[in-house]
């Protein structure tokens, strides 16, 4: 019987210390700016607050439901962070959440904020929308990181007691309840306290979710019904949430209709999904169950090669934040919540661990530099919910669309929900998490940034120190110190954008192969052996499938994994009348002074004259066209030099 | 001092028949379809039922607020019809409604079903909303009808009695309420009424409204308040509905931000607009008021050279119903309500009336053979709210937008506000009023089409007849039979999308002054002259304003005033993909037995091979397009062969 375990195994953040290029920038304001940011707005917002148990009924600024998974978030980014650079006072800031925490943890170790103030007698009543389960899940994985990055294990406990409560309300025996929450997260969280205690109930607990997961009679459903009400048909909301009754199924918005083992494509709320498939791919790892496995592969197929955006943006509708149908990719109405592209890395770094396939890593690299990237501006104070890649701001101030914070084409400050900014602080905080893997057979580099790693390998540490301007350029130097001079495995991701390329050692060029988009280097590596990997870089002008409607007659810029756009500030207004000229050389140039220093890149192309149209709105096809030359700036950079139009998909003349 | 005199005055429907061509197929099918099934679907829905007081509070069916206005549009549409075609047993429905109406007439002259049965206490306590002078508007547009029919005078003087009972309440002096309605009808309706009793009450309350209109404090203010709510800032209704709240300033939905003379673009829910504007010229013209008409061209311009559509269609966003800014036109989400593009009419012929400027007449004709006949199937039994001018069905099935009947790409039988129909109907009936004007100098020839016509000079009078296969072909003779031979000039439009033509009058080519749009034959007619119009009517290819970002690269095709459309059942799907190549011919050929006989359109087009992708949805550019044969046919009749895409505008390749 097939098993499906993973061949490589991630290495964990605290062994890769990014020291230099584009992560370490990142990281930097990540840490002095995001994070203590983020902790003055749950302050400001009333999450600490409300922690506090302050919060009386009748009181403003009642606390909302998700803000302990903010709290999670938060703690699970500052461990990150304080593991790389002590900071006295940030851990002082944590401990004291963990105290309040405690001190809202119930007997029986139940903890939640929103139901320990506002609705007592009612926890449990409501996993389909009330998040207790999410809440929970993202206070585990803080509790993991925290434990992990200190070695202090309150919080973890604290999470121990409460899962296992939680373990002892839900779970497949008699007398137990058969839910699952509404919003996936418990799944994988149960998996990281299963990974750090070892305590086998928590992994069975998070197969159990899994598991039941659109089984019928529907859990929501007869939940529901309990209240008094059914979510689905008579849903308990006002009319303009009623989308969220998903057309492909009942409880389909949450991925509930149908047991995750018979969903065959990307369907409701995208960052549910993302985080549900991530559990399932954990599951498969742990247990060993390939059906969930496959499963993941039939949906990473269904939503790379049909709803994925050139970004790595996902969930193309802000009505219900979800998928709609495949090659439906509009670009200037879509959403692509910054939340669901990092929780598609989430997933594809788990795919990626079970046979080392470099198409998991491309999906991971391209979110990871333009659709997240994108979700805070260069300061770090600043957060796109959604994503767009075209904005017209006349649409936000005159259009037909009911705009709020979370659908602004302009960075906020901050969120009534707000899911995005934390995560993108703990991604940052974590990225070294994302770039190498180790197996059996040695080592696998699937991310390229100035770092310095310890590997270790069955019977031997290996050092890696990594030099590079990536991704603004091509050249890559790796130093390879094992403590013992050994036989073993480089594997070197070979991006999927990359069409020519040279690896060198010591060097000498050499012949490799290439296998599931990694060259393989198997040798004797010694102290200080230096590998040299050379990526051609050239401008790719690249094409969307035929079915998507919107990008036809258009190419969008890349240069290796940065994704380019076309900002007004650059190009002038009426920027979808820009066309590229196919033949036309496009250059690249470093500008270091440029959004904190970027590859612009500039080719020559061609507009009308509006200023001949005088008053026409329709003509016979006669207008002449101007040469002008285009700049494009990374995606990722966008809109950090105030409003105005902005394109990724350009026309191209044929 | 200048006054707004009109020139021109338009030739009533009673003296146009129309004996042939494309409006008589058209008006047969409103006449013996769609106004018998619109009197059946009223009674359907409870509209009769409710006329006939049967309605109590508690029971289901709640009468809706606008139903007395669908009535009031079916008799004005069937009085049409009766004019021309005898029908004993439709003037019987007329004359029982009729009945119903006068059994339902308060003491005072008010009538109002809704306020009649449902609300008795609250009339006219919420002129925002609740549409009572729209409904009386209605009523009297459908008195007047009847009235010029038949010449029986019973409705009318019903509707006398009601707005003098209006007078009486509404108006600048003191004592009397300085209000107007949420939606305008009111004012063009008691035009009406004016030229059929030369009442000048009638003309003096209609300019009360219009002069009223946006003045501060603002009336739905102070009527809100005096509720116990504020409409603006507090919305009375679900958050869905505070889009209503328009950024153009407070009432802006409605029209009523700023004096209506200070206004200087369309903004707000476009039906409203329209009706307003017309009402406005209609002032203008009765009282010379030159304030009016200059406000009336300023939004004419605005509307026509940045926000219409090229099939008529007006309105962009179905959220509120309503323009949205310069330049937007989106063709896949957009609205284009029918009655809007119908209102358009109205306001065009009203403006053409003034200095017989050609420009009027073409929008004029632009919407009525394409975005107001695409609002109906051939069968004359299903109706579009909204006029889409690209339709991928996936987006209703899957997409993120909440869709009601008003929004589906598909005609519906029926609607919840049903204003579409009726008011399609009553244009179709009366199409002949839209052909003609005459003035001191002679007639002028606004539309081409099968007729024969009876036109009162000042001391002659002609009968013209008309003999065409226009909109499917450019030639066009008119006999001309004065009553007595005389000099008198004949103005024959020509259309602004002709490049050639030629002018005969009795067989010899004649050499023609054109002024504003129409060729002026000014000679000694005698009995028996014929005209012939032969105006080339090659295919064009229109491009649209560098503006329009949505049109960018693209054109539609349009041949003589009928503007063409691509549906999947003629081209296989993925319409998007499929370019033109720009020096291709472009056939057109006369199908008899396709959509009821029209010209389609064949040429040569490119489109990439879907079956070479192999999985991939994005790649460096590199994929052959093949050639392929395309096919258009008239957008008004599109969506009449099962659902599927269908574009107007199509990429052409450079």
């Amino acid at each position: 019987m097939r098993t499906a375990k993973q061949k490589l195994s991630p290495v964990s953040w605290k062994e890769v210390t990014v020291n230099g290029g584009f992560w370490q920038e990142i990281q930097k304001i990540n840490s002095t700016v995001t994070i203590p940011l983020q902790y003055i707005r749950m302050e400001e917002r009333g999450g600490i607050e409300a922690l506090k148990l302050n919060w009386k009924p009748g009181d403003s600024n009642k606390p909302h439901h998700f803000w302990d998974s903010d709290i999670g978030k938060w703690i699970e980014a500052a461990a990150y962070s304080l593991a790389k650079h002590s900071d006295p006072e940030l851990e002082k800031k944590i401990d004291d959440l963990v105290d309040l925490i405690e001190a809202g943890q119930q007997e029986d170790g139940y903890f939640n904020t929103f139901y320990n103030l506002v609705d007592p007698g009612k926890r449990w009543t409501n996993l389909y929308y009330m998040h207790e389960l999410y809440c929970a899940g993202h206070l585990a994985e803080g509790a993991v990181a925290y434990y992990l990055a200190t070695g202090k294990k309150k919080l973890l406990d604290i999470i121990c007691r409460f899962m296992d409560h939680i373990d002892s309300r839900f779970g497949p025996q008699t007398g137990k309840v058969h839910g699952y929450c509404g919003h996936p997260e418990i799944e994988l969280a149960l998996v990281k306290m299963y990974q750090v205690t070892g305590e086998e109930r928590y992994l069975r607990l998070s197969k159990f979710f899994i598991d039941e997961r659109g089984q019928q009679p529907y859990y929501f459903e007869l939940e529901s019904l309990s209240r008094g009400v059914n979510v689905e048909v008579k849903a308990d909301r006002p009319r303009h949430l009623k989308h969220y009754l998903c057309c492909q199924g009942p409880f389909a918005q949450y991925q509930s209709h149908l047991p995750v083992r018979e969903q065959d494509a990307p369907v409701g709320h995208a960052v549910r999904a993302m985080y549900l498939y991530a559990g399932m791919a954990d599951v498969a790892a742990e247990t060993g169950d390939h059906t969930l496995l496959d499963a993941c592969e039939v949906l990473w197929k269904r939503l790379t090669e049909k709803q994925l955006y050139i970004t790595g943006g996902i969930g193309q509708s802000s009505d219900g934040e979800r998928f709609t149908f495949d090659y439906d990719l509009p670009n200037e109405i879509t959403y692509n919540e910054t939340c669901a592209s990092i929780g598609l890395v989430f997933w594809a770094h788990r795919l990626l661990q079970f046979n080392g396939d470099g198409k998991y890593a491309d999906v991971m690299e391209r979110a990871l530099y333009n659709g997240i990237m994108s979700g805070v501006n260069l300061e770090g104070d600043r957060f796109f919910y959604a994503n767009y890649l075209s904005v017209y701001p006349d649409r936000f101030k005159y259009g037909s669309t009911l705009i709020t914070e979370r659908m602004a084409p302009t960075r906020q400050g901050w969120f009534e929900v707000a899911c995005c900014p934390p995560n993108l602080a703990r991604l940052v905080a974590s990225i070294g998490q994302y770039m190498y893997s180790t197996s059996t057979d040695g080592i696998y580099v699937h991310l390229y940034n100035d770092n310095e790693s310890k590997l270790d390998l069955i019977d031997n540490q290996v050092i890696l120190t990594q030099k590079t301007e990536y991704p603004w350029d091509g050249h890559i130097g790796i130093t390879v110190n094992p403590e013992n001079d050994a036989e073993f495995m480089i594997a070197l991701r070979r991006p999927g954008w990359c069409q020519n390329a040279e690896i060198k050692v010591n060097n000498a060029v050499i012949d490799v192969e290439v296998r599931k988009g990694y060259w393989i280097v198997n040798r004797l590596w010694k102290q200080g052996d230096v590998i040299e990997i050379i990526l051609d870089m050239p401008v790719q002008r690249i094409e969307t499938h035929p079915s998507v409607r919107t990008n036809t007659a258009k190419v969008a810029l890349q240069r290796g994994p940065i994704v380019y756009c076309f900002e007004e500030i650059d190009n002038a207004k009426d920027l979808n009348d820009v066309s590229l000229v196919s033949d036309a050389d496009i250059s690249a140039r470093y500008e270091e002074d440029l959004l904190g220093g970027v590859v612009t890149l500039e080719t020559k192309g061609r507009r009308r004259d509006t200023s001949t149209w005088d008053g026409q709105l329709y003509q016979p096809v006669k207008s002449e066209k101007m040469d002008i030359t285009i700049k494009a700036v990374p995606y990722f950079a966008w809109a950090n030099r105030g409003p105005g139009e902005m394109v990724v998909w350009v026309k191209q003349e044929e």
